[in-house]
């Protein structure tokens, strides 16, 4: 089963395009739990309990497993492999380097860690990402346009296009997504604070195309929109990715109850649109 | 000491501007070495005893390191601590996320690994850098044109400029990254197979960024070119990224000599250009 079929099993039997941030951040976390990994580790597995039948997905970020060295990874390994084997796991580590590099790249996100599907930045071009979709039944998913206010730095510049139009950069790498797409294993990342841009790019891509979209809730993406913008003709492929508002729901030892509660609040919106 | 004093000083020390990249390849090694972490470790210890007094500095892979994982990480961090504290350390990690995530990559850097300098992707713009740049002593080096084929892509791609006139992205991400650099702490990555831009790019940046060079040797860049169109006016500040050509000078038990013969070889061209 590659990593589309997987998603879409587990939202249509979740009936739910939430998508969960796993970022361990010591200074959100629940007065109660110690501030150590194997602390981490037994909260996260408490949240991943709590949520596993309400999500399509869950994306670590390597970043903050990263910060706590050999702890940290060995924390990231064990927190992918405690996700039930029918919900997808989505590493959020933005890698990209020439060819050999990110065949290594690769190899340590699905081969060692075991995860279902990466994201990548795309600034290096094709062979910095084709290590990644020469594995098929894993999800390679490219940074578009980011939920940041600095996206505008440079994927909002304007480019000239082959017919000499112009056009933003960040539809240049969705239109090339596209044409990368020849295992069917490209997604896109689009944030929820761009709403109007995720209309326009879920038409550019059509249908088939995954978009995670990061952004609602602590970065100010709004749902209703996100959703409605992003998700396909048939209400689906709209991966909402929420993180610190459902994780670090309560700083007391209620977490576990407040996270449901935050993830389901999401969720009955979503099933009241889409389901 | 900052970064740059620090690469200057081991720069002037050792009459060189070469880097030798440190990233350990199972199929490359030297057939009397063990094909584990710790055989690896043995490895590089005996090329950086071998060549550090004709390096301005190393530069790990930090890909190369997590396809092992855990055992990676701590081959990282030992591999760096290894390196004489008079030479810097580049970790080559091509990061960048939202802010309170690129904070905890630069943790994972510089607090946890001890790397003197990163490099990091500019995709995302400004606030997914300002947490490495904050770490004044540390050196932040973007990805501007780089080695690999693909870098046509989307790097070189004709972008509107304020003025109405049109330059490549590389360009545009090169004049960015000065505006960025109120530290004094920002560099550039300009492949050696590019060697018309790299000329270009200097006199655009100006004498005072470092410019690192991979792509000589294994990728096909010229090393006289590289200096020639990298260097400032006092012949300063390309350095020079060899990886393959050195690490992997044997594949016998002699490795420790020809690699140290293929360092001096590149390292007596610098001299007689440069010193």
């Amino acid at each position: 089963m590659n990593f589309k079929e997987k998603l879409f099993k587990a939202a249509l039997k979740n009936r739910s395009w939430l998508c969960v941030g796993l970022d361990p951040d010591i200074s959100k976390l629940p007065s109660n739990i110690v501030k150590t990994p194997s602390g981490i580790e037994e909260f996260l597995k408490v949240v991943i309990d709590t949520t596993k039948d309400l999500v399509c997905a869950y994306k670590p970020n390597s970043a903050f497993y990263e910060q706590f060295g050999i702890d940290g990874i060995a924390l990231l390994k064990s927190i992918i492999s405690f996700v039930p084997a029918d919900i997808p796991v989505i590493l959020d580590a933005k890698r990209g380097d020439i060819g050999n590099t990110s065949k290594m790249y690769a190899a340590a996100a699905f081969d060692y860690l075991g995860a279902d599907a990466i994201t990548v930045n795309p600034y290096m071009g094709f062979d910095s990402i084709w290590p990644f979709l020469d594995y098929k039944d894993k999800g390679v998913i490219i940074l578009c346009l980011t939920s940041n206010l600095s996206s505008s730095d440079f994927q909002k510049r304007q480019v000239i296009d082959i017919d000499n139009r112009q056009i933003p950069l960040y539809q240049v790498i969705a239109r090339t997504a596209l044409a990368w797409n020849k295992n069917d294993n490209v997604g896109l990342v689009v944030g929820a604070t761009k709403p109007e841009e995720l209309g326009e790019l879920r038409k550019l891509v059509g249908d088939g195309i995954p978009i995670l979209i990061p952004g609602v809730g602590a970065q100010g993406g709004d749902l209703e929109m996100s959703l409605k913008n992003g998700s396909n003709k048939d209400g689906q492929l709209a991966i909402i990715n929420v993180s610190r508002s459902v994780l670090y729901a309560s700083k007391e030892s209620d977490y576990a109850a407040k996270s449901r509660e935050n993830a389901l609040a999401l969720v009955s919106i979503m099933r009241s649109l889409l389901f």
